[in-house]
Formats: C-alpha cells, structure tokens, sequence
C-alpha cells in the first residue's frame, strides 16, 4: 500500500513523545514524514526539521501555516499527528479537522469534556479519522486478553482491578525545571488533572479496552503528597459498572521503585488474567480449577486479533515502541481505506475521539468525587 | 526455660487450624501440650486427643470442664489455644480469663465489636495475656518491614496499598458441603464480615503493623459474587490515616488463580517496600534515587527485630508455620515472664487483645459504609 | 502411632543442622527425643541437653556410652541421627547399627565410597534402616516432579540441567574462623570434596530423584578460586545417562548472589519442568504445544505423591523446615512398620544407604575426572 | 547525518530475519533502503521488493547484478545487508567488498573457520566494515553489563554461566517442511552445527562482549535428540580461560518451555551479575555482602555505555528490535565517519568480521570436541 503522507505539530528537539510517535509511525513503515511544525519558534522549527530529513520547505513554524500549505499540495500530507502539551490538542485538532486532515492525538485528547465533546461531533462532520495513542491498547497480549475476554473465557465480569505507579514524581522535580515534570504539574498546560490525567486515563482506558465494558460510576480519593504541587500527584478510585461488576484504580506518580508498572488483572464467574505493562509479552490466565497458564506473545495458545500485531518470533521481546507502532499500523490501515472511501477494515482497532471523550469524563468525575469529599458520580 | 503447658479449645479431627496451631506451637519447643477440649462430642474428643497423643483422663468433652478440671491441677494447664469457629471465641476465651488462664485465640477475636471491647476489658482486669494469631505479623521479613518504617528509611507515610486476594470460593463452594465453606460464609459462626472478616482483616492489621499507624476512616464497597452466598465475597475499601497518608485495601475470595496472595506496599518520603506473603523470605527496598534492592531473610541489611525471628540461614525458605510458630514463641516467652510476675520481655511483639478489637472495629466499620452506599466512617 | 523414640550424635549448642534435625523430628509430632551425644565436652554435652530438656541420665557424653546405655534401656532409643562433621559419621553409624538402632544421618553418608559401601553391606547384614537426609527430596513438588517423571508427563528423558550456587565461600571466611566455613572446608573432615561433596551432592541427588534414572558418567572440571583454600569451591559436571540423556552440573560456594539456588530443569520427549528451592511451591510445567502451566502445590494437578505430603493449603508457604520434617515422617513410618516386623509401606520414600554410596561414588568420579584433566568417568 | 544507503540481499517475502534486519535499519532513521537482491527468481524478487516500496529499477535478481548497477549510480547503495542462509555469506560478503561496499552479515559469518578468517583478511584489505549482527550485543543493559565488568565491579572474573534454551525443534519439524526448521538443520545450508551454530554462537559471543575476555579451551558434547535430524540440537560446552576463570554453556532447540532464554551470569571476586534475553530492561547486580540490586535501563545507576544507546524512559519496555537497531545505528555511524575517512568514533561498538571468526572457531571446536568424545579443544 502507499505510505500515509504524515505531519506532525509538536516534537520538536528535546521532547520526548515527538519521538515516539515518530518511531512509532517509522517502524511498520506505513507512513512517510513530510511535513512538520516542530515548534512555535521559527528557527528550533528549522533546525528541528533539518535533524528530522525533512524538507526545509516543509518545515512550519505555525500549525495553521502548515495546515494552509499543505492542503494546498497534490502532495500534501494527509495526516496531522498532535504530540504538543494537552491545552494545545483541541485547537490544533479543530483547525486540522476543518482543513480536511486525519488527525493523531496523543492522550489525553483534550483538558475538558467540552473540548473532547468538540472534537467527537466535529470529526463526525468532517468524517475524518480521530485516533487518540492511548499506546497501551496496541500491545499483543492487551489485545490477546480483550480477545479472551470477549469470547467469554472469563465468563461474567467481577472484578477489574488495575494499578499505574510510577515514583518519578516523588520529590518535587517540577521546582528543578525538569521539563516534563514542569508542565505535566502544571494544570493549565496538563489540564486540571495530575496523576489521575496522565496516567489514570491509561489506566481507565486500558479497564475498558480490555473488558468491553465502561464502569458507571467512579469514587476518586486523591491526594497531592508533594508540598505546593498544583496537581494531585496520586489518584485511589473506585469503579463500578451497569453489570455489577466492580473495580478499582490506583495511579500514583510518588510511589518510589515503580518506573511504568501499569498492571490489569480481570476476574470473571470463569476465570481470571494479568497483564503488566513492564512485562508486556506474557498473560497470565487462570481457568477455574486449573493451573495458571503463562501465554507469551507467539507461543501456543494465542488469539487471532494478538497473533495478527505480533513482529517477531516469541521469546524475542517486543516493548514499548512495537505496541505504540501497532496503533500507528491500524490507523494508517483506516486511513488507506478512507482514501477510497471504504470504510474501516472490520478487524482494525484502535482509540477514536469518543474513547478520548471517555477519559475526559472519567478525569472530571474523578476530580469531582474527589473535591466532594468522596462520593459516587456517575460517569 | 520450662515449656508453656498448653491446652486447646477446638481443633479436633478434619479442623485445618487446629493442626496449625499445634505444629506452629511444638516447632519451637516452648510448650507442651497438655489436654484439650478438642470436639463438643465426647467419643470425637477422645479419639482426637488419643491421636495427638494425649492423656485421655486430659481430654474434656466441653471447655468449661476442661477450666475446671485443670486449673486444680498442679500441673495444670496454663494457656489454652482457641480455635473453634468465631462465633465462639468470646464465651470461651471469657470463661479463660475467670478461671485465670491466658488465651492465644485465633482471629478474628470475636464476631461484634462488643466481644473484643469486654475481652480487652477482662485481660486487663484478670492480668492474663491474651494473644491473637494475627500470624502475619510472625513472618522474619514483616517484621524487617516494620523494623524499617520504624527507623524511618522510608520517611513519612504517603501510602499503603494493601491486597489479599484468594479464589477458592469463587464458585458456590458451601453448596457441596466444603466444611471450611460452609462455616466461613455463614454469619452466624463467622461473624457478618465474608471476605471483609475473614482475609480483609488480616490485610488491615498488617498495614497497622508494618505502618506503625492505624486508619482513621474507611470507606467500603462490599459485594456478594456468589449468588446465594450470605456474606461479601469481595471488598474493596479505602483508608485514610490521621498523619494525612492514604491507603488501598483489596480482599477476595473470587479472585481465580490466587490462593492466599496477600501483598503489602508502603511509601512514604524517602522510599518504598514490597512484602508478599507466598514469597516471605524477600522484601523489595527502593531508597529515592537508588535501584531496587532485594533484601532476603537471612542476607545482606536485616534489622535486628527480623534476624531474632529466623531460624535458618538465607535462602532455605521459612514459610506459614513458622511465622506462625514465631507468635507462639513470642507469647511464650511472655507467659515464663508473667510466671514470676515480670513483664513482658521489652523485644516481645504479638498482637493482643486491642489488635483483636481494632480488627473487629475494622470489619463493623466496612459493613457500615457499605450499607450505607460508600460514604467514609470513622474507625 | 507411638512415637519414634530418638537420640542424637552431634548437634550441641551453635551447630545448625543438628538443630534442623530436631525441628524436623519435632514438626509431625512422630519422634520423641530422649537422649543424646550431643557433644564430646561432657560438660558441653550436659548443658545442651539441658538447654533441650533432655533427662539428665540420657545426655551422654559419647555415643559409645549413649549406644550402650540405651540399648540396655526398655525405653531405649529406637534411632540415632547423626548430625556431626561427615568424617565421624562412617564409625558412629557402624556402631550404631552393631547395636541394633536405626540410623538417620545427615549427608554427605560418609567421607569415601569403600566407608558408604561398607554401611550399605551394614545396614543389610543388620537389617536397619540407614536414612540418609538428603532432605530436598522432601519438598512437595519435587515429590510431584518425580511423580510426573515416572507417569510419563515428560514422556523420555533427554535433558536433566541442575545447578546449586551459593555465594558464602566467595571470599576466605575460614580465615575468619567461621565454624561452618572452616569445617567444611577442611578435607579431613568434610571429606575430600569442598562445593562437589557438600551441594553438588545435593544436586546429584534430585536429578536421580527427581528422573528416577543415575547417570552413568561424569565429567568434571573443578576449580577452587579462593586462594589457599584446601577444597574446590565450584564445580561444573557433565552428565551421561544410559538412556542416551545428558546432563549439566553445576555447584558453586563462590556465586555472589546466591543463597541456595538449587534448581532443577528436566526435559523429555513430550515436555519440560522446572523447579527451584528457593521457591518450593512452584513447579513450573510445559507439555509439548501448550503454554507452560503453574503447578501450587496444594493446587490444581496435584499428583497423589505430593499431596499426600503436604500439610497447609497452597500459597501458604511450606519451606525447608516442613521439607525436612517429611523425610523425618516417613522415617518415622518405616521404623513404627519395623517395630511389627512389617516391611516399610509402599508410599514411604526416602533416601537410604544405596543412594548416600552412590552420592560417594559420584563425588569420587568428579573428584577423579577433575584430577585426570576433565575425561568422563563411569560411576 | 545524511542517511546510510543500504541494499539487502535476501530476506524476501515470508523471511524471517530479513524484515527484522529492516526494521532496525528503519527504528532509529539511520537508513535508506534504496536497493534489494531479494529473492532469486526475478518474480519473487519484484514483488517483495514492490511490497517495501523500493524502486523497480532497483530490484535484482541477483547480489551480483545489484553490486554492479548500484556501483555505476552517484547515489548507489554504500553497504549491504546480507541475510540469507548461512552458506551464502561468504560468496556475497566477499563479492561485496571487492566492489567496495560495506557488510552487515547475520551471523554465523560463514559456515567454516576459513571462509571466515578469509572475510576478515578481505576486510582488512579493503578497508571495509565487516558487521556481524551479533544482536544481543544491542541491548543496553547487555551494555551496561560490559561496562560494570569493565570497570572492576565484579572484580577479577571467576565464572561465566551462559544458557540459551529452545523448545521449538523438540519434535522433527523440519519434516513438516517449516522453513526456517528445515534451513537451520540443513548442514549445507546452516553449516555443519545446529544448536551450536545457531544459539550457541549467540551465546558465546555474549560471553566474550560481556567478559571482555575469550576462553582458551572448550569441551563439547554435543547431541542430536530427534531422530534423523542431521545436526546437533543440544550442546553442552565447558569453558576455560587464560585468567583461570571457567564457564559453562548450554544452548539447546529440545527444551520445552523455552522461546529464547538466553541468560548470562557473571561471577567474579567482588560481585556477580544476571542478564536474561526475555527480560532484557533489567539486570540484576550483587556486590559481595550486599543485598542484590535490580538495575533498570533508563533507572538509577546506568554507565554512560549503557544510557547512550536507550531511547525511551525505564519501565517502557525496550525489546529485540531496538537491541537490533542499536547494532544498526552504531554501524551507521561508523558508515558515516568512513565516508569522510575518519575512523571509527571511539565509543561505537559492534561486532566486526574477527568476532564472527571467533564465533566460528568456537563451533569447529566444540564439534571437533565433541566428535572425540569429548576432550580439551583449544580455540
């Protein structure tokens, strides 16, 4: 198939989810950069670009001066992907919309649910794809347990119990400068949510992927550990869901020998799995009155919708970058199938605006419960 | 020193602690079992003391028999282990103390919060010990845990994320007549907590031991999986500590591929620990800015308070009976000193008859949040 | 069953394993201690048996005496366990047996293989028991490992891969008069084998075990890499079975990091299992085409042989101790059958006098094999 | 840096290796692909090389067609990739560098000690970069690793224990006619060593890359487990050095169980270490009497060897690829600086034509070893 013609707003020297997405959308070999608006100054833009190979010509100092030129071009890019602080994301999804561009938003989509609502009837109206790399979804075994999950081998959902501590936040890291400290503690540029934004939206995210299923109603108790920290720094909620099933949520960024140790474990009447992110080519899966299995990605036992993203041979780990490339394969697969107007591939997944609507919804309510002094608010 | 002349309420044949109590009793070498009231059926009790090889004219067929009839031997009895269902433990431990024996009672210490609270009064009042097998709290590696929050290599307390999840009863296992089923998920002789009471309990007196601190409000969300089923299968419930630090507390019986996977983590300032009950001899370390570090019973950095407790050398596993048998130990020790009337040795750790109440305040206070939709009480 | 009435040889205050021995006779509540040579210092001797509340009358101060002295008595010992360095185990265990008792004796059985050879023809000739404690083979899943094995789960054996590192010798602790360093490094005492006689032992033991097959040569390489030190301290063995399988050796004391890594792969035609010490509860489990299965001991899968043996429900640790006191448990029930002239039950399962020569010859065929350049030697 | 442009020789549709060695080429945007041999049916050859977009002009049927066109082009390919069957190696890295292109090989090198040592003297003479993709030697922690032997943190070095088990050839699959089974255990094809030649060389060179240090002597015994397979399938090798250290390897393709557990531990005087393949972000350090360390790529203690080549944050898994590609990258950079003349930058590392000599002594070794019954074989 034709590469997908990408851009990208945001990324620029220094930053580092620029880069991954770059790599991300590089690995598969599914795209081709071809444009980019690194940055707001015009020349770490340049030079930004200039490090990247790209096109001096092609190398924008404005997302709206890239969005103009390049809807201009026989060749122009067809994708925009937004890796820029959160505040930004809405405006430059709304004007990459209107301009006729499929649009790459890293999570969270937006720092309001308004905003987030926006951006849902608007990619509607454009009928344009809007993917939110919520990265964790684009794992093998995330997909190989939201396979088992849907064919019923846990049966009835009980319980989803998941956890995302990190410890790079305990001391008060944002008063030294550290760039992605200072602005993800900063709520105008993170959005009003600390812990429970930035990582609690994976975590959420990840309880729905993999279940099917959106809990109903949330209880947050959250905390801010670090003195004059903006922002909670650590998020205990409660979930439940329509079913009766029940949950709950732990993310934390104070939370010292934890680097990314996003882990879900899922129970249901039939059985039960775990999956951890550090670990991110092994299930585990218990059966009732069976011994725990240990599936490896590309080992006996795997799933269709897992065995199809999976590169390499197992035993030969897979990480990070392969499940965040793995989102950018299904985007540029809708992506090649929009170019004809055809719709979707059926067996294509991945996070859209309503799912990055969703998280928004689940930080307010959160943030909500928490400020009421615990209580249930239904999502 | 002279062995602790102990006899047992409970326990007779098929009874899983019983026989705990016993190995974890004689595995030190500090008592000698001396009578028991094994079973309320005379013939059973008979033939359950001739197994264990005691002297049938010491093998009562009802407690207060037992009481009597020791406490007019000179060689009587000194200390009676209770570990009859719950719903018992009150009466006879009562019935202990008057006739001026000390108590090692199973938990939880009683069904009500009544019960534990006239316990605590009468130990006090009778001056007899009166111990509960919070085992636990027995393990080398717990109390290097403790030994560690106390010295304060962690700093101040920001978190306690505690979890004790089985699966055993994740099927309607009472149904089939599973005797241990059956009595623990009858209210009646477990008392109204399900999960809450019987593993939840244990979670919760462990974070109060290794933490140093206890709760001050719960908040709970108690749910019965199991259709038919009595009492919670499952319990979720936050806590929150009068020093400001926060904590997570998970217990299930529904929990498929977990037998008694009760894990302990705690963080404060300064750094972060790991304790695993299926794993006991390793307890994971993170000082803030250093790697993780595995400290083993046995090895490299034991405190003191954990070193007295081990038997053996690092790397041969101490397990169950002998964290178990490390209380009995303990409480040995404390019984010798009160024969002469000194007081408990100052390096003596167990739970008494206030961890026992504290429990069952713990327990009521989950069961009344719960009812009352999720709203946080005061312990 | 009455009680096996048993004395001691060695083990005075500040040894270690005459202090596990008494644990593990203790544990399953099968022996009765009643009498010992616990040191040669008679007044050590006496305080020792004191410090176990031994009858002064039987606290010997030579098991010449003890053996005499009790064989006269009609409450006389029934069985000896011999706790002392290996070099007086081959004349204590003769007497023992000229005197008509059973032996229980730790490993290695002797310091040459003419000395074991010359216990085998002993115990026959007297019709005793001569147990040895190779007491890993008492763990519950090893006893399921070699279950499987001879059940054919593997089906034919190819692969027997065992490994025991320890890390105490790295550096020269016999300088430092370390009680368990110097004697066990010392040649006259321990026998001319250092890492090879004191754990390779060990680890030769389970693979025959554990497959039920012995291999029928070896090659060793053996190295002792701290300097002056009279004995190896790391040895690396290949294996040779009949049936065409291999095998690897290797035992280390100079392993930093390890405690008591013993660790057993084996590998047939139809699938592969693993099991470690340090984690005894767990056997890992592959059938050919399937994902490898978590085997708890008191789980599901449980073979008969293994859970006839153990005592607490699984994910309650067992550990050395209960491993230990299994082999003193079935001990226990060869001698009770001995006492009716009843052969030993078909279920018991222990280590006798064939296997501690054969642990000789196999020390005797590394030692050798080293000694000669690294050639293969028949056993 | 202007991008390395690279051509490929092999590795056509349904290849294993050939889409890996392009994935790393891509990963860190060092390359342009801008030419192929890849299949030599000229059919075959166009559509694989249609499917990654390259130029049909520059799609050859044959390595000897591309080194001539691309020769003659200002802007032809500057290096090869050459991932074909082993026994093709030298014929095309030879024709490749008399046209005065530089070599990226899969290793092994060649299939004999001569066609190796041949290639590095053609090197030499040529002054062309031979790389051997030794790719273990890719992942930082492997890197850091290296850097702590390297700069004394393990002291003088005792021992090198390296394992590199497979199940996947347990059964004779190559008689089912998957291809990659029937290459691999091809001798024609594959070379005269199975396990050996394809996992074993891996794990040797780990040994030498991590060590710094290439034994002296090895003893092999080597076997074939499934029937009428043509080479071996399980080596087990032992290991001398010049220092006086000794090691053990053991590669198998028989182990059940086991995907590609390639594990390295290190021993010397004053610490230990543990690598393991399937785990690679994570390397466990112990100094003597000390608890061990669990050391995280991207976490507290990383060499600046170790820290240069890792892309993304500790606790995002970085896996196989990106250990490829950081081969890829260093090679580029080495590429680069020979455009202009200089030499090799100080801090690129990477496996050259004399390891892959190495690599292929230690097979002819081990074979003769073997082949002898299993005798010393200096290497």
């Amino acid at each position: 198939m034709e590469r997908v013609r990408l851009g990208v707003v945001g990324g620029g020297q220094g930053a580092f989810i620029g880069a991954v997405h770059r790599i991300a959308a590089r690995l598969d070999d599914a795209y081709t950069l071809v444009c980019g608006a690194l940055a707001s100054d015009a020349e770490r833009a340049r030079a930004s670009g200039a490090a990247l190979g790209l096109d001096p010509a092609r190398c924008y100092d404005s997302y709206a001066a890239m969005f103009a030129a390049e809807r201009a071009r026989a060749d122009g890019m067809e994708a925009v992907a937004i890796v820029t602080p959160n505040h930004l994301h809405h405006a430059i999804a709304s004007a990459a919309l209107d301009a006729g561009f499929h649009v790459i938003c890293d999570k969270p989509l937006a720092t309001s649910v308004d905003e987030a609502d926006d951006l849902v009837r608007r990619a509607a109206a454009a009928q344009r794809i809007v993917a939110v790399t919520y990265n964790y979804s684009g794992y093998a075994m995330v997909r190989q347990a939201r396979a088992m999950v849907a064919r019923g081998d846990l049966g009835a959902l009980r319980l989803a119990q998941v956890e995302y501590p990190q410890g790079w936040l305990a001391g008060p890291l944002e008063t030294t400068g550290q760039k992605q400290a200072v602005w993800r503690t900063d709520p105008v540029r993170a959005g009003p949510g600390g812990a429970i934004g930035d990582i609690g939206s994976h975590a959420f995210q990840l309880v729905c992927f993999i279940t099917g299923q959106t809990p109903q109603a949330v209880l947050g108790d959250l905390t801010t550990f670090v003195a004059g920290r903006r922002v909670d720094d650590n998020a205990h909620v409660l979930l439940r869901f329509a079913s009766g099933a029940r949950g709950m949520l732990w993310a934390s960024q104070v939370a010292h020998g934890h680097a990314n140790a996003l882990k879900l474990r899922a129970y249901g009447e039939a059985g039960g799995l775990e999956w951890a992110q550090e670990d991110p080519d092994r299930l585990w899966f218990t059966a009732e009155g069976q011994p725990t299995r240990l599936l490896l990605r590309g080992g006996a036992g795997m799933a269709p919708e897992a065995a199809r993203v999976a590169r390499i041979p197992g035993g030969h780990p897979e990480g990070y970058l392969e499940g965040f490339a793995t989102l950018y394969a299904e985007i540029a697969r809708a992506i090649v199938a929009a170019r004809g107007g055809a719709p979707i591939p059926a067996d294509v997944v991945f996070p859209t605006a309503s799912d990055g609507a969703l998280g928004m919804r689940f930080i307010a309510a959160c943030l909500r419960s928490a400020s009421e002094g615990g209580r249930w608010i239904e999502l």
